[in-house]
C-alpha cells in the first residue's frame, strides 16, 4: 500500500477501504507518513467528502490510535454528551448533575475552550479548589461512589485526532464534515460511553454557521456512531445568540448554579431538559425521550440536581460554599454597566463577536496555552425578542480594569441590533435525530 | 500575509494576487513555508484551478526563484523549443541543428529522461565523448561561435520548480494543468529565450493522455508565456504510438542522424519541419510558419543540418565519426528479432507500455539517479496502419543479455494490436496555436 495511491484515489473521488484508512492513520500517528502527504489527503477529503463507511472506518482507526477508557466495571449504560461548542454554553454544568441524580452514571471527559467558545473544564476550574486532573483510578472510583466525575481529556486519548487536528488547523482543512465528525465521535468512542447525545449547534456563534451543514454533521455523527455499535442521538440547537445570559467562566458557573435552583434562563433550562431527557432515555431509565424530560424536570425542581453538583464539587476538592454564595467565585474588580443607547426590540445579537469580546477580556484563549481569567466576561440583560427602554442596562462588562472594559465597550454595544417592530424569540431546538 | 489564508482562499475558489503568489513561492523556497502547507495549497489548486493571471504570476515567481540565463549578448532572436515528453521523441537532435543552420541562435538547456519518456541530454551522451556539462561561459561562447550549444539544466535554475515538483510527485498533485504550465514556462523564461515553440503531446505515451487536457495545457502555456512578454507558440502532436521507429538512446541518435540525411521516418521528419518552420518564423527570418517550413526543408535536403550537427558534436567533444558510421555508437550485445505472430494491419501500439519496456531494458530511469544504458532499446518495424505478414520482423529488442530480452518479449509483443481490416495512419499534428 502506498500513501500516494491513497491520496490519488481520494482525489479522483474513489472510496477508501477500512484497511487503507487504518494504514493512513497508523502511519501518520507513528510518523511514517509525513505531514505533507496527510495534508494533501485532507484537502482531497475536503473536496471529495467521504462515504459513511469511510467515515466510520476513520473514526474507528482514530479511536484505536491511543488509550481507550474501559468503563465496563461501572454498572449500567454509560451515556456521554457532546456539544460542538458555543458562546455561553454551560449546559454540561447543569445537565450532568441532573442526569447523575437520575441514576445514569456520568464518567465524563471534557475539553478546554478555544477561540470564541468556552470549555467545561475551564468553567469548573473557576470554582475555588476544584481539581480537573484526576487519574483513571480516582475517576472510576468517584463514578462508582457518587455517580459522577468530570475530568480533562488525557493526553493519551486519540493521539491521531490531536496530531491530525493540529495539521488541519494549519492547512485550511478543518471545515470538512467527515473529518469533524470522525474527530468528535472517535473521542467519544475512546472515552468509553455506550451511548452519546450530541448537541450540534448552528448559527453565528457555532462551529457550523449554516443550518444545512450542521444538519449534515449531526446526521453523519449519528450514522457513524451507530455503525460502531453504540447508540447516538443528536439535536440541533440555535447559536445565533449566546445560551443564557452569562459569558465567562465564573459568571457561567453562577448561572449554572441558579439554573440548578430553578432560577436559570429559560433557553438554558429548556436545553438541559431536552438533552437530559434523551440521556435518561438512552440509559434505559424510561420508554421515551419525552418521559425522560419529565424525570429531569422532577429532579431539577426537587433540588436533587443541585445536591449532586454539591457532591461533585466536594469530591473533586472544590469549595461547595459557592452554591450558597456565588460571590465566593472569582469576581472581577471592574463591572461596567452599559445602558441601551435607544429604545426598541432586540432584533439580533452578534454571537461570535460577543464571544470574541469576552475572550479579549481574558475569558478565553487565542492559543492553546493562553491563561484564562475566570472572573471576567459579559452578562447580557436583554436577548433577541426583548424590548429595552433607552437607558436601561443592556449588558455588564466584567473586566480586570476599566481600561480593559473600555476597549471592548464599542464592540460589545455594536453586537446589539435594535428594531422598531416587535421581534419573535428564536426557536432554540430545531431538530432531533 | 498568512499562508493559512492563502490556502483557504484558493480552497474557496478565490483568485490570489501576484503578491500573494510571490509570497508563497519565496517562502516555500527559503524554507519558511512548510511542505505540509504547500501540498495542501497544491491540492486546492488541483481542484480549483488558476486564472491565467494567477498562473502567469506563479510562472514569474518561479522563474525568479534562482539563476536566470542572460542571452542578450548573443545577437538575434533566441528561440527555444520544449516538448512535454514522449516515447521515441528525438526531435531536438534533428530540429536544433536544422534551425541553427537557418541562422537562428540555439542556446538550449535540456532535461534528462524519467519514467517511460526519454531526455535529450541522455541521448546526446550516447555519442562517445560528448560533454553536456558546460559552464555558462563555454555555453555562450559556443553559441556565438557556431550558432548552437546544448547543455543539461543547471541546478541553480528555477529551484522553486525542483522543490515544488518533488513535493507534488509525492502528494498526487502533479496532474494540475496550471501547475504543469507554470513549471514548464518558468524554466523557459529562466533559460533566457525570447520566443518558445511548444510541442504538447497527447495520447497513450504522453503526459496528457487526453486530447482536451493537452489542448488546455497548450493554451495555458501560450497564454501565460505571451503575458510575460515573450512570444509563445504551440502545436499538439499525437503520442499514441512512438515517434519514429527507435526507442532507446543510441538507437534514437542513429535515427536522428538518418533523418538529418533525409532518410528518417516520415512522422519524425514532418514534426521537425513543422516545429522548425515555427522557430524560424518566430526568429523573424520569414513571414509565415509555412515559409519557415520551406526554409527548413531546403536545409535538410542540402545537408546543412547534418553539417551543423557535426559542428555541434565536435564543439562538445564528441566523436563525429558516428555520423558516417552509427556503428560507433554503443551497441547492445544481444539483438532479438521478434516475428509477427499473425498477419494483419497494425491497429494500435501500446505506446506507454513500449516506453516502459525500453526503460526496463535500461534505456530509462525509474528514479532520478538510476544509470542509463545507452545501447539498449527497441526498434519497431511496423507502426499503426502498416500491413504485416506473419513471420516478418515486428520489432527488435536490443538488450544487455538474452535474459533481459526474454523478460520483456511477451510484454513487447502484447503492445502490437492487429486488425483484419485496413487501418488508417493516425494524424500526427492536430492543432497549432
Amino acid at each position: 500500500m502506498r500513501v500516494y495511491d491513497l491520496i490519488w484515489k481520494k482525489r479522483e473521488g474513489g472510496e477508501l477501504t477500512a484497511a487503507e484508512i487504518a494504514f493512513l492513520i497508523s502511519g501518520f500517528v507513528n510518523g511514517e507518513i509525513p505531514d505533507y502527504q496527510m495534508s494533501a489527503w485532507c484537502m482531497a477529503v475536503f473536496f471529495r467528502g467521504m462515504t459513511f463507511e469511510e467515515c466510520a472506518a476513520l473514526t474507528l482507526a482514530m479511536a484505536d490510535s491511543g488509550e481507550k477508557i474501559d468503563l465496563t466495571e461501572i454498572p449500567g449504560i454509560k451515556v456521554d454528551k457532546h456539544s460542538t461548542g458555543g458562546v455561553g454554553d454551560k449546559t454540561s454544568l447543569v445537565l450532568l448533575p441532573l442526569v447523575a441524580a437520575a441514576g445514569v452514571p456520568v464518567a465524563k471527559m471534557s475539553g478546554r475552550g478555544l477561540g470564541h467558545t468556552g470549555g467545561t473544564i475551564d468553567k469548573l476550574e473557576s470554582i475555588p479548589g476544584f481539581r480537573t486532573e484526576l487519574d483513571r483510578d480516582q475517576f472510576l472510583k468517584q463514578v462508582s461512589r457518587i455517580g459522577i466525575a468530570l475530568m480533562g481529556q488525557t493526553k493519551t486519548l486519540v493521539p491521531a485526532d490531536k496530531k491530525l487536528y493540529a495539521l488541519r488547523d494549519l492547512t485550511a482543512t478543518v471545515e470538512s464534515i467527515p473529518l469533524i465528525a470522525a474527530s468528535i465521535v472517535s473521542k467519544k468512542l475512546a472515552a468509553g460511553a455506550d451511548a452519546v447525545v450530541l448537541d450540534v449547534k448552528y448559527g453565528d456563534g457555532a462551529l457550523m454557521r449554516d443550518y444545512g451543514d450542521a444538519l449534515k454533521l449531526a446526521r453523519t455523527m449519528v450514522e457513524i456512531g451507530n455503525r460502531t455499535g453504540r447508540r447516538f442521538k443528536a439535536i440541533l440547537s440555535n447559536m445565533d445568540q449566546p445560551l443564557g445570559m452569562a459569558i465567562g467562566n465564573s459568571l457561567e458557573v453562577a448561572e449554572a448554579i441558579a439554573t440548578l435552583k430553578g432560577e436559570g434562563p429559560s433557553d438554558l433550562t429548556e436545553l438541559c431538559m431536552t438533552l437530559g431527557g434523551l440521556m435518561v432515555f438512552l440509559a434505559g431509565i424510561c420508554e421515551t425521550p419525552e418521559a425522560g424530560k419529565g424525570i429531569i424536570w422532577k429532579i431539577l425542581t426537587s433540588g436533587a440536581g443541585l445536591a449532586k453538583f454539591k457532591e461533585l464539587i466536594e469530591a473533586q476538592g472544590g469549595n461547595p460554599g459557592v452554591l450558597e454564595d456565588p460571590g465566593m467565585l472569582p469576581t472581577a474588580p471592574v463591572v461596567e454597566r452599559i445602558a441601551a443607547p435607544r429604545s426598541g426590540w432586540i432584533e439580533r445579537l452578534e454571537c461570535r463577536a460577543l464571544g470574541l469580546a469576552a475572550m479579549e477580556l481574558g475569558a478565553g484563549r487565542t492559543l492553546l496555552d493562553d491563561v484564562i481569567r475566570p472572573e471576567v466576561g459579559l452578562k447580557i440583560h436583554a436577548k433577541v425578542g426583548a424590548y429595552v427602554e433607552k437607558g436601561a442596562i443592556l449588558v455588564e462588562i466584567h473586566a480586570r480594569s476599566a481600561d480593559d472594559a473600555g476597549k471592548v465597550i464599542p464592540r460589545v454595544l455594536n453586537c446589539f441590533r435594535f428594531s422598531e417592530e416587535p421581534v419573535k424569540e428564536p426557536i432554540l431546538i430545531n431538530e432531533s435525530l
